[in-house]
């Protein structure tokens, strides 16, 4: 099975790419000829490991029938120092909320068989860079 | 130098990105318990490594004062067929108008910057996966 894009130049610095139907505008900073019109294209990436592990993560408890109200993501990578500049490390912070009173057990399992059998985007990172997630609720 | 992003979940398979200020929506297929209200998340990281290396060939292209008029991409990857499912290869399509009489050299050159020198996404998924490319002329 095959996915493709595509991604037109939409003057200055800025594109417009369709994905799955979807027109999605990215764009650059001012400083370098950008006009900030869309997101930057690299921590695009990191939304896109978020998306698709998260998915995983609700299919998952929901399967589980876990009484989830609310789950939120923070994702961060670690640039290096000289070009290419790419990620070297990247974290995945899932939160939930404490007030849910969701089983950790299964929210661990939930996390752990998307991080380990089922996120595509995060196996495909993990080929080339580290990984690291944690669970955190407020 | 670190880039970070945050990804809440959106009600049913739906979630809302936010990178660089701007909300980006992730929905999943109707097959699988989503609304397709937005692109699904793994043909997004081709969406990001298309938008990273266009702006690389579009800001060397000005520099060599090539006029360029239109500007498109393809990228396509290949899914493994077991489970997690990640590209085992992508391949990019930079696409040029014969009309705008660029300098092939010159194209060639921009292209080939971005891939060995300064895409980060790029230089990321190639520690992974092979990712090849071609230029064409319409």
């Amino acid at each position: 099975m095959k996915h493709e894009i595509s991604c037109a130049w939409a003057g200055d610095m800025a594109f417009e790419a369709e994905v799955s139907g979807h027109k999605v505008r990215l764009d650059a900073d001012e400083a370098v000829g950008g006009k900030d019109t869309g997101p930057r294209p690299k921590p695009l990436l990191l939304a896109a490991l978020a998306g698709c592990s998260g998915m995983d993560v609700i299919s998952i408890l929901k399967k589980m029938r876990e009484p989830i109200t609310w789950f939120d993501m923070r994702v961060s990578g670690e640039l290096t120092e000289e070009h290419p500049k790419y990620y070297s490390s990247i974290k995945i912070t899932y939160l939930f909320k404490a007030s849910d009173k969701l089983k950790d057990e299964n929210v661990r399992k939930a996390v752990t068989l998307s991080q380990e059998k089922y996120c595509g985007v995060s196996a495909l990172l993990k080929k080339a860079i580290p990984v690291e997630w944690e669970i955190v609720y407020k």
